[in-house]
């Protein structure tokens, strides 16, 4: 078992419910036909352990099989709707007590430190609402243009979804993610330092379709107003730019079925690349207009105090950013030896080109595998192995993006934007492991 | 809104629980400032029409807005695992009557006919068991290694998720998917007819990583023999080729978390291109050997009787092939105009490099967009625009993959298979619709 050890530590014994003393005996030996040999000697009664003969009835009980090796399971379709094993209830949605007053304007995190791969599963997908979410019934729901339009329109969700589709795989951040890393405040897991990040394959009908279609006058109209149908009446300007580039769509669909009520069920804005707010939940109206709107949500909130006591406002783009999720603050190592370093990188400006990873907090890097598909304004996942020693190690990950940036430390953040900001914190976490195995949230400038 | 009548027909009228009578009036007029004007009007108590005032209390009512406008939601976690909104409980797997005695040998299928882009929904997923499916304590389940190899071993999930790991998105294709289709049985839907396919971002550990700690004989040893730890024992073999490529894994992760019970929970092979049996679920044991097993589930099963009376044995590869999702069979076309044709492309053999469709059963043939990613062995999404002129037709796709394969008609392909086969059908689906609008499946040769 020398080579195997060397890989990762020890391999353990069988447990007793998978293989019988003899059988262990046999794979050491390697024999092929050990299971016939084990189920003869095993029916032979004097041969049979007391232990092994009082534990079942029958053969497959005498082989010490586990139920579900003996037995007809469940039926398909048991669940017409399937669910997670009940093994893994703990990973779930959390909200981070007292954030705010009432969950109905506050946040669900992602459990990224259970998650793999680039698609977040829907179940899970981070939530953060201004007025609490509904269950809209999308036989009464509407979608109205008006407007720098030629002919104001309002669509109901059967004529959106006669349009032309498009489905594209995005990352959505809320703007607010990792926010309260901007001090020393080290929240204990990933999934309250960088749970607001989703990544999910999304259909709906371009913005532009449904803009031409109703005659927009873009040469006087540069921005729209999109307007959601939830209590906040959230609205958000966007710069016609981006939905003239054709990558603005109205969502239905999210990981191939329709859009989870706490995502905007029926309808939603997507815009790739920019934070969170401007993806505009129950989407119901898109308004075509000459200047900026200076909404509530964006004059008022979401925006920065910086060292110069001036405000940053009108922030939009996530800019290039990555995590280690595994080994990630609360996990534990149980022994020395390898262990495969996972994480997700992302950039707002386009694709992940590199990510670096240090075991020795910065000082030495080395250069991860990213997982394909590597896509514009999506997750890209890393892997790379590391062999631990049991001494002290610091893991941070560190991502460059198509447009060559390169996320920064807290050192060179804070140096530019301090540490009294809320948004945009796009700057290198790291994780310390100690001689136990344990590993908690630090921060290296 | 004759440019929008000419793109996909009526636009229909705003209705009275979104707009009042003014705010239509206004929105027709285009006047952009309406939604101020009508509520001033509307607060007037006077100019308030009887049936508007009747309708509500307060402004918000007067304004007639949805409840989910004037009242605060619901907080976030309140589901710590989202589903999906109650106004879909429609869509969900369904197992096909009397297909077979027990449903713990049956199948449950996807609902194509309702899902976008290329993910197919975890809750969805096909099922096909052989003899039921449990929810395996992952604790008590172990990875055997043993065979033609230098050092047998036992993994635990614990060991396994420490080894190198990869994500990558995969078709996976039950060989009996569209079985029905072979003679004249025509199933009413695309969820019957095509709904034993799936498609995921598997993450696990590559089968080679894992024969290489074992120390594997990879000169004798040209095959392995994949063993399930469920009731009916499922055991296939798979040649080393596929293992020495890299694309054989051992998967513990189903877009971004852990597998479902259904589809392996906690452990499952994945082999890419290949027939779903062979991914075999609840994965215990991979023994290394010099000969196919030749086992009950490849030499007496999933076998195909020839016109000539022979046998077509140990088929693997799911072949070129394509289907359309919307519109599809038991589907309405509500009046003429646009339609957006939607569909799925996939092929065992590589990526899909162009799919062609047919309005007018296979007289005349468009090339569809294909949404990206384009993924090698997985789900392509294919959409192209059709405006219906109210006459009959009949809807068409057809795939080509990279290695030049072109998706054969009914014709062609019982002209070489016959039709008493029971697996590998690629033939061309076709969807007829009436004036009417009703949508239903034909077979065309």
């Amino acid at each position: 078992m020398a080579d195997i050890d060397a890989r990762f530590g020890r391999v353990r014994p069988a447990p007793e419910n998978f293989l019988t003393a003899e059988q262990i005996v046999a794979v050491k030996d390697g024999r092929r036909d050990f299971l016939r040999k084990a189920f003869l000697a095993a029916s032979a009664a004097m041969a049979v352990p007391a232990a092994v003969r009082a534990a079942g009835e029958g053969d497959p009980a005498i082989l010490n099989l586990p139920p579900w090796s003996t037995s007809l399971g469940l039926p398909v379709a048991a669940n017409p709707y399937g669910m997670p094993s009940r093994y893994e209830r703990g990973l779930r949605r959390r909200e981070s007590p007292g954030l705010t007053r009432v969950g109905g304007s506050s946040v669900a995190f992602t459990p990224l430190q259970g998650l793999f791969g680039i698609i977040t599963p829907s179940g899970l997908h981070f939530e953060r609402h201004h007025q609490g979410w509904h269950d809209v019934d999308p036989s009464k729901h509407r979608l109205m243009i008006n407007g720098l339009v030629r002919t104001n329109a309002v669509f109901t969700m059967d004529d959106l979804m006669r349009l032309p589709s498009v489905s594209r795989i995005h990352f959505i951040e809320c703007g607010a993610n990792t926010g309260m890393e901007w001090g020393n405040v080290a929240v204990p897991t990933v999934q309250y330092s960088h749970g607001m990040i989703s990544c999910s394959e999304f259909t709906g009908v371009p913005l532009k379709e449904i803009l031409d279609m109703c005659g927009a006058d873009y040469k006087q109209g540069r921005y729209v107003l999109a307007e959601g149908a939830d209590g906040s009446s959230m609205t958000r300007t966007i710069p016609m730019e981006l939905i003239e580039s054709g990558e603005v769509f109205v969502a239905y669909g999210m990981n191939g079925e329709m859009l989870r009520p706490e995502n905007g069920y029926p309808l939603r804005l997507v815009v790739p690349g920019v934070q969170g707010v401007s993806w505009v939940k129950w989407l119901r109206r898109i308004e075509v207009g000459d200047k900026p709107w200076a909404t509530k949500d964006e004059a008022v909130h979401y925006i920065d105090l910086m060292p110069d006591g001036l405000h940053r406002q009108y922030t939009s783009v996530q800019e290039c950013k990555s995590v280690i999720t595994t080994p990630s603050g609360g996990q534990l190592l149980l022994d020395k030896g390898f262990y495969n370093i996972s994480g997700m990188a992302w950039s707002g400006r386009g694709r992940i080109t590199r990510v670096d990873v240090s075991t020795d907090g910065g000082i030495n890097w080395r250069e991860a595998r990213l997982e394909t598909p590597v896509l514009s304004k999506a997750v890209t996942r890393f892997n790379i192995g590391w062999v631990w020693d049991g001494k002290p190690a610091i893991l941070q990950s560190r991502a460059v993006d198509e447009t060559g940036h390169v996320q920064p430390s807290y050192g060179q953040l804070r140096k530019v934007r301090g540490t009294r900001s809320i948004y945009h914190n796009n700057a290198i976490q790291s994780w310390k492991v100690v001689e136990s195995g344990e590993v908690s949230n630090v921060q290296v400038l």
